[in-house]
């Protein structure tokens, strides 16, 4: 069942409702953070019902503005083809800076000073729900909580600039996350989650994770060697190939992109 | 004044005593994210008075363990001198994972199946006041709170095989900050700040920010540029040379490493 977060409190999409529950958190990340999990929002009471057309009104980023996200550079098989770049042999990862997080139908400021080659990049995030170190590829999913929606924008030129991604993807307020999260018990495959992009309306990207190039398991068991993941971190699993780089047509003012993941609601946000 | 944080709350070192005092945070990045200043802490009143002896017992993380740390590769024109790399022509930045933090005193547990080269850093950090957000350099001391020590350990293999600073300065709890910080307008020059290390009282470093290749002015306003720095947001500076990879003596279990920044109170790790 997709969960979310309203400004009434921690939600489930329940057909065409949002169905609000009593639970003591401000948002997803605290109720992971606190051992909790997301089958506990399935069956707390329900303090309120909205209509679920008033979601973009009341919805709130699902794991705060605070939490750590990491990013995987060049992940995908079709991505990696159609650069002609060589395929990696070791996950690229950067962590993002928290102020670049953002919520859904946020409006994305371009710092135009600093890029004339801002591109979107349809994601699909894995949530923890419990801490993560030096794990094996076959305990991950036991410790991954859901899925979410992500848009990993970045300044292609900055990029090239600086050879630095978390400088390239941590424009403040331009990385929205949500707006919902669904449990991977809830995944088809969760190795192969459907991931595509639409730019007005226009489809860019159709990929699934099937042709990822580190698949979940090894990826977050590769990053926790190094580093311990946390119960609300996010690890953002690459973009498939479509990105405007890939077009060479960069997102320009005004533009809506859109990025679905999964059969969760998509994720929304205009350019500045 | 020197400022802290112990078991009792925050504190000020008055003499050969450490003053709590009667303030509403729970360490100084939430006093500083209100928007109050170190200056509060030097005029509360004073709830407690302890022996600064004790200080090592009583002593928390002055930031908390979950706030933003950013760093700078190669930022001394001796590293860069003694090390025959070229002088880099803009800041080569990283983030810290928040799970590398530590406190003064923590035990450092290297990863010994990562690595066999895990190396000092000692750095001066600087701790932001307000948020900081293309500024120009001139703007950019206001901004700044004070300064703290800072060990950036670095398993040097492990960065010559990744590239990935995040990862090669992430390792859990090996990043230790503090034990206490103090502000900009008590520094003799804050252009030369002081700051040197010691390996089981062996003298290793011993410099002053007046080498840096990028001068705190100039580092932040050019990050400020990409990112939006935030109230007790800390960015280290980079280190001097003299580390273990300088002198091919890497560090080995049991030994203690003690970081001296300004006249601060030092910051001794031991590793396991």
């Amino acid at each position: 069942m997709e969960t979310l977060v309203t400004r009434y409190g921690i939600a489930r999409v329940e057909g065409d409702e949002l169905a609000v529950v009593d639970l003591p958190f401000p948002n997803l990340r605290w109720l992971l953070k606190a051992g909790r999990t997301l089958a506990e929002v399935e069956q707390a009471p329900v303090t309120r019902r909205l209509p679920k057309t008033q979601l973009d009104e009341v919805v709130v980023p699902p794991l705060g503005l605070d939490t750590t996200v990491w990013g995987v550079g060049l992940n995908y098989h079709g991505k990696a083809a159609l650069t002609g770049r060589p395929v990696p042999t070791e996950p690229i990862l950067f962590l993002k800076p928290a102020t670049a997080l953002a919520a859904h139908r946020a409006t994305l400021r371009i710092p135009t000073d600093l890029t004339t080659q801002f591109d979107y990049e349809a994601e699909v995030g894995v949530v923890l729900g419990r801490p993560l170190s030096d794990a094996r590829p076959e305990d991950v999913w036991d410790a991954v909580a859901g899925v979410l929606a992500a848009n990993d924008t970045t300044a292609r030129d900055v990029m090239k600039a600086t050879g630095t991604p978390t400088l390239a993807k941590g424009f403040p307020g331009c990385a929205p996350l949500g707006p919902t999260m669904v449990p991977i018990s809830d995944l088809n495959d969760p190795n192969a989650i459907p991931v595509a992009s639409w730019v007005d309306g226009e489809q860019r990207q159709n990929s699934t994770t099937a042709d990822l190039i580190f698949e979940v398991p090894d990826l977050l068991s590769w990053l926790s060697r190094y580093v311990r993941l946390e119960p609300g971190d996010v690890v953002l699993t690459g973009t498939p190939p479509g990105t405007g780089q890939d077009l060479n047509d960069y997102l320009r003012p005004g533009q809506e992109v859109t990025i679905a993941v999964g059969g969760l609601v998509p994720l929304v946000n205009t350019v500045a």
